[in-house]
């Protein structure tokens, strides 16, 4: 599920501990292993990689000076950004595309993506490293995201398989049989008649109400047993 | 974006103010304002409320002490859960197509997404409230998700709008003309012959190279003038 995957996670001079564990984490969740650091707050890279639970992502995450070192072995560069268009010197791609297009260059070379500090995102310094830049489609009134969330829905969307989810069967329990269907009809409205519900000379009608009312139910075999088990022991308790 | 959207995310017995106040960032991010805790972690919950940059999301945040009272005006109960279709009695289905019917569902009424707490995700009994549950598609070996994170993409896969990327024009400067690019060549030529790394005398099968050289640049005509320009000043001062 993406571990052969070469895509390079680069967090651009990150500040605070648990966001960098929560990147690693969303990485280990979605199959994915290289984890770069750019001149990290070295406290805050410590502290997550002394954390009882660090993954094994974080372990093995590698730090460098600048971003052109980070980034030299990749043939595509993607910075992530909450800004709109009009800021940018650059070509914005909503996440549902960009994560696409990453997703089909990374089938053949390495590719990374870029996080920016909480508190900055990418200066344009870091921008102009990349060949273009994706967007998260928040609302403008709040677009900036949480960057251990930013880095989770950007992997999502790499590695999301609509074929497969289509795929999965949706799932189907063997449906009851009109006969057990009936005889549920047919006890719950002894039961009702004998509760005073309904009266047994209005049966006919109050038979098919009872009929459709449980055919609704859309029950499968099992809980059509399970239904009539339940019935069948009030029936026996309202009676005896 | 969703604004309007009756969308119930309801957080059971979280422990973390930290997960608390990320799920509340990522339903401000992505329109949706309705937060209901479960039987929260008082502690926690106060400390999340108080932090400075609590959203108005968290500041609306209702607590209800069972999760039947918290669901009671949904119409669809859908629980989250990172095990596998084996161990569960319920309807699994992937994030990419639940989504998708929990969309479809919104826009006419509404919809509860629960979400367990942080160490034991929900219990078989808060599963028994639920319709039928939802499997983000992470790895079997790391299937388990923070709690901020697996909120933001559930959401960002509700919001989630293929047709909008599509929509998006690529984005495309216009195009350098035949004239700058072949102006481009001609300079290029010069300068490399002026220092010496081509000879005058191979002069039109370098000249054929570097054409092929400079159209594979995919210039705009934007760029195209910006390196006439750095061209012509590199040959004012090679030639002067």
């Amino acid at each position: 599920m993406g571990e052969a995957r070469p895509l390079r996670i680069v967090l651009v001079a990150p500040r605070n501990p648990l966001n960098i564990g929560a990147a690693a984490r969303a990485m280990s969740n979605f199959g994915f292993s290289e984890l770069r650091l750019v001149n990290p707050y070295q406290v805050a890279f410590r502290e997550a990689r002394s954390a009882v639970k660090a993954h094994q992502v974080l372990r093995d995450a590698r730090e460098y000076a600048t971003l052109a070192e980070a980034v030299e072995d990749c043939v595509l560069v993607v910075g992530t950004t909450s800004r709109g268009p009009r800021a940018l010197e650059h070509t914005l791609r909503r996440l549902e595309r960009g994560g696409k297009l990453i997703a089909s260059r990374l089938a053949k070379a390495p590719v990374a993506l870029l996080f920016g500090s909480e508190k900055f995102g990418l200066s344009n310094d870091d921008m102009s490293h990349c060949h273009w830049l994706l967007r998260i489609p928040t609302r403008e009134e709040h677009g900036s995201m949480n960057l251990g969330q930013a880095v989770a829905l950007c992997l999502y969307e790499i590695v999301r398989t609509p074929a497969a989810a289509r795929a999965q069967p949706e799932p189907r329990r063997p449906p009851a049989k009109a006969g057990d269907l009936e005889r549920m009809t047919a006890l719950l409205q002894e039961l009702l008649e004998a509760s005073g519900y309904v009266h047994a000379r209005t049966g006919e009608s109050t038979r098919m109400k009872i009929r459709r009312l449980v055919r609704r139910m859309g029950l499968s075999a099992h809980d059509a047993e399970v239904w009539l088990g339940m019935l069948r022991q009030v029936r026996w308790k309202l009676l005896s």
